[in-house]
């Protein structure tokens, strides 16, 4: 018997059809001996409704007509006294599914178990759990349908997570509960060597490590909370990336047999025996490019520029500065594509303490990475994938690494192509690796 | 100034335009110096959703066509978690709503006061209430938005006090903060004498007392949920029934100005001074005539009747016994239209034990009632009633009373006509009283 966390996300509880599907996945587990707690997210669509009520109450679109920023004033914690209630609801549903399945079941809320939390309301932070009771419970044979996303902060108070905060809740329950492994139920199979609507021949990974996974989720591949994989590396929780829309029948065998072809395990890098250099390949076209024309090459500019634009609330990502001439430089780097104009009105307003010659924004970009641990090991890597762009008549404009992980900034237009050449090039093609 | 509670119902909070209209009412109490705790319904439409939702997770009408009795078998623990988040979203909402006018408010789940009830689910009674520090935060000029109809049972479970609940909330917390008023904000402006769509003439009532409030809600006035009208009334809780659809800024008067002309005040009979003899005509068409023929009248025949009814839970209202011919008796009662199919049922399978003649259904009946305390002083009132009835040609085939209450069973189709010739009688045509 292991001790299982299963996470299902809100398109895996949209209806109560697939609610019932998603209690077939944990009767299966249950009648294959396992403990099982379930994470439950709020019905798709549900959590949107919430919000955009809450922001109806605040009169949200009329303040930000006025100018105000209207999120700033916000009571982060009525907020998530309204949108917890969504995870609330499919907890206590999913529960009756699997009572009236025969599978014994009790729905536990944020505050019951309790799953504590900072009173950062509406991205708080888990401090801790209590499973004691919980834990106790789940060696009775019950099964606990956790409501994901929502914790009890400090003064009793609900907060929730953030958006995607359920794979948090599911990843600090399965620390908590020391669990076998995290099982992430979603609309997708597993995490794939690259988007297979761009390269058909992508192929889904049998096992990621954590430190990819953290690179492929904050480079756009969105199938995990970032914050989820950071806190599973942190605290060794294997994660297993499956699809509730398989048939249910499937899977549930005991441990010892692993996970192979159930999805993508995302583990230590110790535990994936064939390590490929590259493991995949990312991309994103969220990103928008801003270049500072002429500006003095001098010790404090940088900060004249960044200083503003952090004090924005502005995440600046790539930064490149090209050579000095005659004591002028040229300033490039990358933002949020949605922070872009807010980024350009700053550096406007800032031009006579900065003093450049031109200001111009481009979202016309895409950033394409290779991301692979067995870079570490490797040289030649990124010297391999700036010719193979080349040949292709790519121009690189902007180049990060950092040990697992090449990023160039290119042309939008050629962002497909991109990321087929590399594909191809590290040999991520077919199932046979090279 | 005075600690008031305000209760908004479903259709009060409908939409956010109707949360912003309830928070103009307490803003206005607000500003006038009151501390004021707000009770709210779920969303009209919401709680029935969410029934909905748990009745399909559970299979009930599949249940039900197999001929399961699908109620009993039901968590009601789950059912109650699921169905309380719809006041927890209102509550949230109608405090930030509060907010964004400028009026200080938080939100107060039942678990969070807390606000105890016992276990029994679905429709648990409220056992106490904590309002230490409630009352501080009031007292402190913050406006209490709390969540009705919900508590929390033994064992850290979320309870719901049944369908109506939230007035019982309202009534609860009154007593427990020794409230000045009680104000239930309604889609009515108040309780009349009789329905206004039978009888155009029908005017509202300034003061009702409880006894006669009582009558007339588990007569069909379904304006308060009847426990709450019994709370009221052994805790002696004052409760203003009014529209909150009047304009906000009607009212708000300090409470030493009264609240004539504001609704209906429901009160100790002493409150009021010049006391009708019939206060209110109500009528009933939910309910059912059940007779059995012929007999026999011996000891033991009724709880040979009323027993397996009572332990089919179903309730018997009016009873009415014939004088008995040759030893035997025809035996006639009324239960609720709903319960019929069954009553009949249950008397087929006994009619063996029994020994009935024949039995026989009709749905076409009506109860009408005249209500008054003052008929405990006044002789005379049902010969009255019985003689206005017999000259309009209406035959009365069943007749039961109360010290303050007087009902008879008709056919259906005088219903109307019996309505209006009893509050005519009783003089309550008019504002002019006789």
């Amino acid at each position: 018997m292991a001790l299982l966390v299963l996470k299902f996300g809100g398109t895996s509880v949209a209806d109560l059809e697939r609610i019932r599907n998603a209690a077939l996945h944990v009767k299966r587990e249950v009648e294959a001996g396992h403990a099982c707690a379930v994470v439950v997210s709020a019905m798709a669509g549900q959590t949107n409704q919430l919000v955009g009520w809450v922001e109806e109450a605040w009169g949200y679109e009329e303040r930000q007509q006025n100018g105000e920023d209207a999120s700033a004033h916000y009571d982060g914690r009525e907020y998530d006294a309204v949108v917890s209630s969504g995870e609330q609801v499919t907890s206590g549903l999913l529960a009756i599914v699997l009572q009236a399945m025969g599978v014994k079941a009790r729905s536990w809320q944020g505050w019951q178990i309790p799953l504590r939390t900072d009173s950062a309301h509406r991205a708080a932070r888990i401090i801790g759990i209590d499973v004691e009771e919980l834990k106790g419970r789940l060696n009775g044979g019950e099964v606990a349908v956790v409501a994901g996303f929502q914790g009890i902060a400090p003064e009793n108070r609900i907060s929730t997570l953030g958006r995607g905060g359920s794979d948090t809740s599911a990843v600090a329950l399965g620390a908590a509960l020391q669990a076998e492994r995290c099982d992430i139920y979603t609309d997708v199979d597993g995490v794939y060597t690259t988007d297979p609507k761009i390269v058909p021949r992508a192929h889904r990974l049998d096992r990621i490590s954590y430190e990819e996974m953290l690179e492929m989720a904050s480079l756009g591949a969105k199938v995990l909370q970032t914050r989820s994989v950071e806190l599973a590396m942190q605290r060794g929780v294997r994660v297993l990336v499956r699809s509730s829309f398989d048939h249910p029948g499937y899977g549930g065998q005991p441990p010892e047999h692993g996970v192979e072809g159930l999805g993508t395990l995302v583990c230590h890098e110790d535990e994936i025996v064939e390590q490929n250099v590259v493991s995949g390949i990312a991309y994103a076209r969220d990103e928008a490019k801003v270049t500072l024309l002429k500006i003095a090459d001098k010790p404090g500019v940088a900060a004249q520029v960044f200083g503003p634009l952090a004090s924005a609330n502005i995440n600046v990502d790539m930064i490149v500065q090209n050579v000095s001439e005659d004591g002028y430089t040229d300033l490039t780097f990358t933002v949020q594509g949605s922070d872009l104009d807010r980024a350009l009105e700053v550096l406007r307003k800032a031009q006579d303490r900065i003093g450049y010659f031109d200001l111009r924004g481009s979202t016309d970009i895409a950033k394409v990475s290779a991301i692979g641990v067995g870079m570490r090991s490797h040289a030649g890597v990124a010297a391999q994938m700036f010719s193979a762009l080349a040949e292709k008549g790519i121009n690189i404009e902007a180049i990060s690494t950092s040990e697992i992980k090449i990023s160039v900034l290119i042309d939008a237009a050629y962002a497909e192509l991109a990321v087929r050449t590399l594909h191809s090039l590290f040999g991520l093609d077919s199932r046979e690796r090279p």
